[in-house]
């Protein structure tokens, strides 16, 4: 032990983004290895490491398995969203929690959802529709397509009782996840589901999953009016 | 050398996703550790923690520093969104970036702003709007408030050749990021700068930044119809 303090992770994430930016290390550029910053520095690998995790996740640097770290040419603000089940969504927030199943049938895919799945994509899917309501008020209507190929034992749930929604997310884990928000203007059964005039602003986030390259499901959750997705990096 | 082949860590991160879907782990056990795991399993240590990055990744297991890894109680479907400098994404959709100066005002701070700061937040803000253009139509109207405080050197900037979107992602590390998703009707200069008829449904995104408690800078990005925003995990 000798008398000098020991620099924290937080001390070495701002030292080396200080040296990012006075162009020390510049976009593009390769970082030392995180043994030899941590020569340098005087601290151990591990707290140059916890450092680099940090900056790689607020988008700063890039780290590669065997590529080593890169400052990123063009840096990005990187957000981790989190969705719960909608059920759990709705009891944190401090709500009553109901569910209606609206409709359970087995269709032909149709051709949006073979744009959604890609290649491979099954003949037939089983289309849900559902609405979660909080307060007894709706908050999101499922307009989903589940894959009964990948996932026959959905035919054995009763929708009218459980959702869709929370016995995927607990069943049927994925390999590969597409997600997109966007918004649009309530019409149709949109509108008609959510108890809201035509033309109102919704926020639309479309969820498809895989195991592999077959399909599992895809989901449009259209939220109610109000509705925030929030995330805190 | 045995002649055993070895498992890669898909093959680990399939076995440990079968155990905790057959309850061998049920939401909320701890996990064996990382070299318990690896010793059980006939494979390195680093391949366990390779599967478990993953597991974590997809919201299926939490891990902690100290804490070790544990089943999640509730299963959460993670998504990581990064967000590029609006001209980079632009450009990266092989379009053509234009961007244009709306105004640019020194003002007492407005309380919705001071709401999205917290506390502590400055009396007086710069604030910016501004339009960026894909193919000389409207894509982003950003207004934008900035901490002149904690960003003194913005007050250099010619705002009017230069994006404070893109000078702050370049040069303004933050520590803290608070990002929101919803769906507005355009209305007043939002359907103006836009082009776009009221009553339109629009994605906002909502972004706030700080280093340590102080801000830096809060921006509604009121996007096009038609905008997507998406991650594939």
């Amino acid at each position: 032990m000798t008398g000098q303090s020991r620099l924290s992770w937080t001390d070495v994430r701002d030292e080396i983004q200080a040296r990012i930016l006075d162009r020390t290390y510049a976009p593009g550029d390769k970082l030392p290895r995180d043994n030899d910053l941590a020569l340098g520095l005087g601290c151990a690998r591990t707290t140059v490491h916890r450092a680099m995790q940090e900056l790689s996740r607020i988008g700063l640097v890039e780290r590669k398995r065997k590529g080593g770290t890169h400052v990123r040419t063009d840096p990005v603000t990187r957000a981790t969203f989190d969705i719960p089940i909608t059920r759990r969504e709705v009891e944190q927030r401090g709500s009553k929690y109901a569910y209606q199943l609206i409709s359970s049938a087995v269709e032909p895919t149709p051709g949006s959802v073979m744009a959604r799945f890609g290649t491979p994509h099954p003949a037939e899917v089983l289309h849900v529709k559902a609405l979660h309501l909080s307060d007894n008020r709706p908050y999101i209507f499922e307009d989903r397509w589940i894959d009964t190929t990948t996932t026959p034992d959905i035919l054995e749930v009763d929708l009218a009782c459980n959702s869709a929604n929370e016995w995927l997310v607990r069943n049927k884990p994925y390999s590969k996840l597409d997600v997109r928000f966007f918004a649009i203007n309530a019409q149709g059964e949109n509108a008609e589901h959510l108890s809201v005039a035509a033309g109102e602003a919704l926020l639309v986030i479309e969820r498809t999953t895989w195991i592999g390259t077959a399909p599992i499901t895809t989901v449009r959750s259209v939220t109610a009016p109000g509705y925030q997705l929030s995330a805190q990096n």
